[in-house]
């Protein structure tokens, strides 16, 4: 006697089909006229169109186009979009006085939000659907993201010196705490506890810092060996080099973010090695503010994760994770004269799987496979620069542009539909701005 | 006795007004509100937009966008574009080889017409009005320029093997003197002689070539010092570096381009400086073969002119102009770590007036300049990434995306509007290039 029939399976809230999927999955495994299912914000079912079917509340032909899981873009300053374009041809130290000047004058509670607005969704239009920013007021950077439905990881930011959020060190921590409330346990907001840098931060708070994240169960997140003169800077003052006064003060492990690491010696890449600490790698900031070029094909030698952030727009001048992605695959076969120093995969893996790793959200987001958010872009490959196209990976590391990010869905959600976000008018917020231009030009004259 | 009042100009054939216009000029002048006027294809006004007011058969209202010369990639392989990320991840030298194969099976005066078409639509919808091009079959692909309405300095290729058009040496000296009869005094081609490199043409023809160019008034272009490799293998051969074999030859003087330059010493550079030679300086394509990061500042501090080049799709794998002028102002940067390496304007300067006097062409076109070509392309700066905009050099250098080019004019024709090309449908080449694809991906298997 057969068995009763299995229950059908509910009916999908979506699905994508006749797509070129690129999973991103541990195999990298790449599905011609495939097809994938969302229910309920989650990937349900993907695999080829035929064996997927259309039976969803709403079906989208893909016309050919690539499906990849969204963007991560592990380091930036949204709200900095606001001074894009100021500070021009000076290296990191006077630069970075010169951005101080002008967000003291310029930023408010309102005006973070604005710039974080503009900056998130310059990275959600380019199919960024998961950002790590550190930015003064995160609460309203992750307001913001949930404007524009996008996932950022953020939190309180911590600095010695009086910030133009908040003066002392006890405001900071309530700040943290305060942030911990609103968001924990949220699908769209990371957590995360953000001291500045090891020359900004001295070793006890850098420590309770530390603390306070181990106490949420939060990421952890700082600058760290940008510049040879920060190199110095902290060996002079500690005795150790950035990465073991980091070590050191225990900050190092895999809920670790470190942007830039630019300048590490052999023992740092197997300090960061040991402590599964990642490396978001930020070739654009760094060449434009000559910091130098990332030690990156030693670092995968060594087992570092590394993944890529574009930085801010102050330094950048965009947040452009296609231009970071191709720098992150290229730069380094220049620098090295290795054409194999970063292989194809490993530069896509470091926008995708291992960003979304190095947030502790690789469960959940970072490649296309049921279970996971339905975190995805679709890439139009119809422009003249798509063809011919012989290998989606390729083209994806080498030949596409921001602009042929087509549509974005955050758990399923059509955030951008056509190179048009849908949750918010872009337009005020731009208008805005503009507004705003004068104020900031004049806050560094 | 007042005089008879002047005759009034004719009424000019367009007018582009509520423009930034950013000219280029020699001071690099910038109008804020600007308008231009044309007549007969070139520039027969520019100023204030009040004063040049609107009395034209066409009147443009570029509603504050950018306008700027258009741009001048003076190295590029249009009619490689047919093997977009076909061969990945080899260093130069075996990556050749493995081009070769490819073209050699693919190849035809047709395919090669089909590929330059791709290849050029490319360029002139990221705003390139004027490209220098080597490849097999020139001619093919000076008529493909022609029929989508930009220029192209191209000609004679000579090698010294059996190439995919012709095998001996005097074939090719005939094919050199067939295109200058056809193109020769034409506005739009700009007649070149092309021997691909010191390690591929021996002296004497060489030094024939570099005869037949200046019998002919002719531009000279080869690949120079792209590699370590290639500097060992002629400085074994002949006893002399790249650079000074080539001098040696008599093949350096201000109508000479030299694609790559990689690998100079500083006499080389003194070398380039004291004969006028051109470099083109093709960032994107040395990163991803892993020939090296040239010596730009070097180069710019002793008075050699850099130009800036695409390279071809095949190494690239786009042509985009756009990350190749991004890269010419900040890997430089990177690389000394002088944050001043290379200026803002300088680097503009490189993909424009510095472009057209590679060229010999500076007294016509790369800059927005009365009775030059009206070679002119418009930037939105509407997207999110154009906000705030500050100083529209900035802009075009950091932070503008080829996506950003909406309009683009050669002598005053508008060849894209709105971001689509008006002369050709794109969508028969790229028809073909698809059908194409298998043929191209079965050639190296």
């Amino acid at each position: 006697m057969p068995d009763a029939a299995a229950p059908a399976a509910p009916r999908a809230d979506l699905i994508v089909t006749n797509a070129l999927i690129v999973t991103a999955d541990a195999g990298f495994s790449v599905i011609p006229d495939g097809a994938l299912a969302v229910r309920d914000g989650r990937i349900a079912a993907i695999g080829p169109a035929a064996e997927i079917g259309r039976d969803a509340a709403e079906v989208i032909d893909a016309g050919g186009a690539i499906l990849m899981p969204g963007i991560v873009n592990t380091h930036c300053h949204a709200g900095d979009s606001l001074f894009r374009g100021l500070v021009e041809d000076l290296p990191l130290e006077p630069w970075l006085q010169t951005v101080w000047k002008a967000e003291k004058a310029i930023l408010t509670r309102e005006t973070t939000r604005l710039g974080a607005t503009l900056g998130l969704a310059e990275l959600l239009l380019s199919g960024v659907t998961t950002a790590m920013d550190m930015f003064w007021f995160p609460e309203e950077t992750a307001r913001a993201a949930r404007d524009l439905g996008m996932r950022v990881a953020t939190g309180g930011i911590f600095i010695d010196f009086p910030g133009v959020d908040f003066v002392t060190m006890d405001d900071r921590i309530a700040a943290a705490k305060d942030f911990f409330a609103e968001f924990e346990g949220a699908d769209d907001i990371l957590p995360t506890i953000m001291p500045h840098g090891t020359y900004t931060v001295g070793p006890d708070n850098l420590a309770a810092a530390k603390a306070l994240a181990e106490d949420h169960g939060a990421l952890f997140c700082t600058h760290a060996a940008e510049t040879v003169a920060e190199q110095a800077d902290i060996a002079n003052r500690y005795g150790r080099s950035v990465i073991r006064h980091l070590d050191h003060l225990g900050c190092l492990d895999e809920r670790t973010v470190l942007a830039h690491c630019v300048w590490l010696d052999d023992e740092e890449i197997a300090i960061l090695a040991r402590t599964g600490a990642t490396v978001s790698h930020n070739p654009v900031s760094n060449l434009k503010l000559a910091s130098g070029i990332a030690r990156v094909p030693d670092m995968l030698d060594a087992g570092v994760r590394v993944t890529v952030g574009t930085d801010g727009a102050i330094s950048g001048n965009d947040l452009d994770m296609w231009m970071a992605l191709r720098l992150a695959a290229t730069l380094h076969r220049g620098a090295t004269r290795r054409a194999d120093a970063v292989s194809t995969q490993a530069a896509l893996a470091m926008v995708t799987r291992e960003g979304a790793a190095a947030l502790g959200a690789l469960d959940r987001i970072g490649s296309l496979e049921v279970g996971k958010f339905a975190d995805m872009i679709l890439i139009d490959t119809g422009p003249v620069h798509a063809a011919p196209l012989f290998d989606p990976m390729t083209h994806i590391v080498f030949s596409t542009a921001k602009s042929d990010v087509r549509d974005v869905f955050v758990s399923g959600r059509r955030v951008v539909r056509d190179g048009v976000l849908t949750a918010i008018d872009i337009g005020g917020t731009l208008a805005r701005v503009r507004a705003l231009a004068p104020a900031i030009a004049a806050s560094i004259a």
